[in-house]
């Protein structure tokens, strides 16, 4: 019967189309949306679990408010496929995460819709604001509405960006998309407020009451509800519970809960919000993976997922990668070594310390989406004795950079942050690369940094670093892990020798180790000798480097970093003018998304560009 | 008759000798550490108001817990001078903040007592939090308690340890040092939130109560007050009023508030603190600049004060500054370009956006201690069409690095960012050196960056920035400025010549143009022309640089900024083999406290040691 019914979505070309649509044609609406999102997320990956849940709540929106003269600003990122798809971008939505396609991200070169990019967390309410203050100085009066999630609401800039809304009294409105997620189920205490305020026999008593309601909503213009005088009081006497009070005590206009997956009702809030004269924080209540049986059931393996099956919601096949090969580290080392303490920013599964804390839950913290918080707290951990591990991606660890800087550094305290995601992510694209980390971190005094080739050499890294008792960062990438060995044994400020050869030396960083050695075999087969080292140490720079250089003045770096203020850099500055350093690596930009080996084609980190550059700048006579 | 009494600061050694007096004494000694504390500081500058509003809290905390087995941290550490003083620092304390000296904040390296450094803000309950972990882990089980004031609480870092404190329901205390300030009047709706405690009818009369009762506290030992059922409950019907709530809907058992300058008060709710099992906030009221009239009456001037005439309260002479400079831009180009909105965190004085400020109150924003906050708020706002000037110091921009690259950069907003404090600031130390600047920020795809080189190429340089509409930022440092000319005018891309010579060349860093002009003079007298760029782009580059090079083999460079990742290697990298770079700039090494004169001449940014260096590498033959 169903599929008699005329199809919605192909009508859909902006949210004006969506707007001459009856508030109940959008429940098949948002049926076909899910549908097509499933569809193209189980070819091309992206975050499924967070955008199901977000359907009817970003419908109900575009419905509501006047967009794009209207502004809306979506935290992270991870629930804005709806809204690419009905903002004109519905056919190329089949290129999500591809290259030259769509981003998983709103841009602001893809659409006027897409008023502010993101990809890290917790930053709408602060960007909300500033369109709030600018739209207010040029005395202009459209509405602005930050849509941020729960977990992004644990960051401590969106606690900043509340407590300047709440003294500012600006007119804007945050929706609180409440799901009880991160990425990993949510902690901290207001994961805990909120849950209180989820399951009050309040809610529950609204949740029936307006769902029966529901057929007197008029169904396109004003809503009946619109009350005359609405103040903050009347808008309190909407409060089911007392509990809204730590949004009120900030200086917001609490209203909510209610059903995010119940469109009348959403759209009555946000018409409700709109009259307010000031800024109203809205609570809705939504479920993660809503309407996929297997992402309601793991929420958390689909809130970012590889292509999978649709009949079976399994990932189509994974490689063993370097987070599996920390993972293993992590509870190989906590066995033996009392004083291991594991820290995540709401990533015990990406980072793989899920491992960890299922053995260790007593020395395992999810500090939830707080990289500032996980690093000073892992500070106070090794000042009172304990060994902490924070294990981060590297575009978070941008999060951190003072925090790592002062509070570890400066006092030589023995933390040690695993890096994972360092290098090319690939298909999250721009806001999620990890190419600037050596850049950032390698003027820090006192810091350690290392990078593994293998998996077997990530894993004798990971005690070693904590032998050291001292601050180290040890960065590793995205995706396979070649398991191998880890070959020479580790020294303090040593590279690793991996190839001999006279005429040139290749200092590489990680795992474009194995991308040197093959430069080394072409180079070969020119009767061209290139030693291959890996470098293992990124700070301070291995001692080798000194020393081959004094015999041979041609020293070629590789990185997964951009090659500004990076690792190459770093090894020209450190070496007389007598050598030439060519240098391999990404160049200054911000890297768009594609997979991982394209981006490696495309950026020439690859051995066929690396031996060729290596023969014409120096052989080709 | 008070001076016939004996003196007691003498016989005050280590906190175990405080702990001998009668609570009585302290009164006394309270008197004659602020005396002492106002006679050092008057004469080595430093933060007058913070220390003198925590004297008494600093005493009852160490005679009430048991230091340093308990562990104190202190936020920010401007209120550690009681500290010091009663921690076996009492005669060190007459070289604070001088070279070789006592810091003016925490540092592990001066004594046990100091068990977290500080300097940057609202770090202290993350780093509580990490100790108590450490603490249980270990199964240990003594006091840990967190001092933050009022001003540190709205950083995000501060609620995302708040939300973790609430969430893990570890035993901890955190004070709550509730002044009213942070370095400026303090903003936020948090503010509003505890000025309404402040004022509430309850805590008047608690006020009155506890001071009544004060005789019946036992002297030594613990208080009678002691309730041995003490729970959560209990902890709450000592709660005066329902405010509180904020806090323990987070989780913590609040407590207070309490007259911080009562220490019989203060001792007594640190005793009922002690025995809660799980967290405690302590809510102590202060008053800034405490029994020090010219303090008290401009306590953000006495914040953080130069040496100054104790009697009449003046500062004993002031230079006309870069910051002066930037204040006067402000306000003139604001007068002509409604967009011009003005943005800083906490330092509307110490910035110089407090003329600004008042002219245009509306287009002023002090968003309090967030400087993640300002950058995003400020990308909400170029996005809307205004134009954002940011004015933060160098050190603390190291907390926004992410929100520059991601929220400023990659959607490419014109955010302009006052850059003060760049280079060395001086006696406030490690913390606070604004040198790694350059470093981090150059690898940032799509930032401009600028330095001038006397106030009035900084007052072309504002409005110059702002017509780039890109984010830009514009670095200048602490102290005195000439106010010269701007000499030739600015065009993108290019340095400015400001003496010829073709024997080699130095490209010098802002403030660093008049120490290369000194060079080149020198130089000149041994026969040798220099000539001399003000390289105004630090990013992109001077095209001057490769033109230089064409025809000139040796450049130097200078720059206030560590050398590694900094300006002098980034020319280096640029610059073909052919091109000896030699570069002159700080160490990689946190650099301690010592005026600006001492530190330039001991890492040798001189115009001696630059022409030496330069006659030494390519002129003695």
């Amino acid at each position: 019967m169903e599929n008699l019914q005329e199809k919605l979505l192909p009508q859909i070309n902006d949210p004006a189309d969506l707007r001459r649509l009856s508030v109940e044609q959008l429940d098949q609406l948002a049926a076909e949306l899910r549908e097509y999102i499933i569809q193209v997320v189980s070819v091309r990956g992206g975050h499924l679990a967070p955008n199901l849940g977000a359907v009817e709540l970003t419908l109900a929106l575009h419905y509501a408010f006047d967009t794009p003269t209207d502004q809306l600003v979506w935290d992270v990122g991870h629930q804005c496929y709806t809204h690419k798809i009905i903002t004109g971008r519905r056919e190329a939505f089949t290129t999500l995460r591809s290259v030259a396609g769509l981003s998983g991200f709103p841009k602001r070169c893809e659409s006027p819709y897409d008023v502010i990019e993101t990809g890290h967390a917790s930053t709408s309410i602060s960007a909300a604001l500033g369109l709030a203050a600018a739209r207010d100085i040029a005395g202009r009066d459209h509405q602005v509405v930050a849509v941020i999630g729960d977990g992004a609401l644990t960051g401590g800039l969106a606690w900043e960006g509340l407590n300047n809304v709440g003294f500012n009294q600006t007119k804007m409105i945050v929706v609180l998309n409440d799901n009880e997620m991160s990425i990993d189920p949510n902690v901290g205490a207001l994961a805990k407020y909120l849950l209180r305020m989820r399951t009050s026999p309040g809610y529950l008593k609204l949740k029936k009451g307006v769902k029966q309601s529901l057929p007197n909503i008029p169904l396109v213009g004003k809503p009946l509800f619109r009350a005359l005088d609405i103040t903050k009081d009347a808008v309190k006497s909407n409060t089911l519970n007392r509990e809204g009070l730590l949004f009120e005590e900030m200086g917001l206009n609490y209203m909510g809960p209610v059903d995010g997956h119940d469109i009348p009702a959403l759209i009555e809030m946000f018409s409700r919000a709109k009259e307010v004269d000031g800024p109203v924080l809205l609570h809705v209540l939504t479920h993660k993976g809503h309407g996929y049986a297997p992402a309601e059931e793991h929420p958390e393996r689909f809130h970012g997922t590889a292509p999978f099956d649709i009949e079976s919601g399994k990932v189509l096949h994974k490689d063993y990668s370097y987070t599996n090969a920390f993972s293993e580290a992590m509870v190989d080392m906590a066995a033996k070594d009392e004083r291991i303490v594991g820290i995540t920013a709401a990533m015990s599964i990406g980072t793989g310390l899920a491992a960890f804390a299922e053995q260790h839950p007593q020395r395992f913290f999810d500090v939830g989406i707080a990289e500032e918080h996980a690093l000073t707290f892992a500070s106070g951990l090794a000042a009172g004795g304990a060994r902490p591990i924070v294990a981060l991606y590297s575009s978070f660890l941008q999060r951190a950079y003072d925090q790592l800087l002062h509070d570890i550094c400066m006092p030589q305290l023995p933390v040690v942050i695993a890096l994972d995601r360092a290098g090319i992510v690939g298909d999250d694209g721009e806001t999620h690369q990890g190419i600037f980390d050596i850049s950032f971190l390698r003027s820090i005094p006192g810091l350690t940094m290392l990078a593994p080739k293998n998996a077997a050499e990530l894993q004798a890294m990971l005690p070693y670093a904590v032998s050291l008792d001292a601050p180290v960062v040890m960065r590793y990438p995205r995706g396979k892990a070649e398991v191998g060995s880890l070959g020479e044994p580790l020294v303090y400020g040593h590279a690793e020798l991996r190839k001999s050869g006279a005429d040139c030396a290749i200092f590489a960083v990680g795992p474009m180790c194995a991308v040197a050695e093959k430069a080394a075999e072409l180079l070969l087969k020119q009767g061209i000798k290139a030693a291959v080292y890996n470098a293992r140490f990124l700070q301070p720079l291995p001692a080798e480097l000194m020393e081959v250089a004094a015999s041979c003045p041609r020293i070629a770096t590789i990185e997964d970093n951009i090659v500004d203020g990076g690792f190459g850099e770093a090894c020209r500055a450190a070496l007389p003018n007598s050598v030439d350093v060519l240098s391999i690596g990404f160049p200054k930009a911000f890297i768009q998304q594609a997979t991982r080996d394209q981006l490696f084609q495309r950026y020439g980190l690859t051995a066929l560009n690396l031996a060729a550059q290596i023969q014409e700048r120096w052989f080709n006579k």
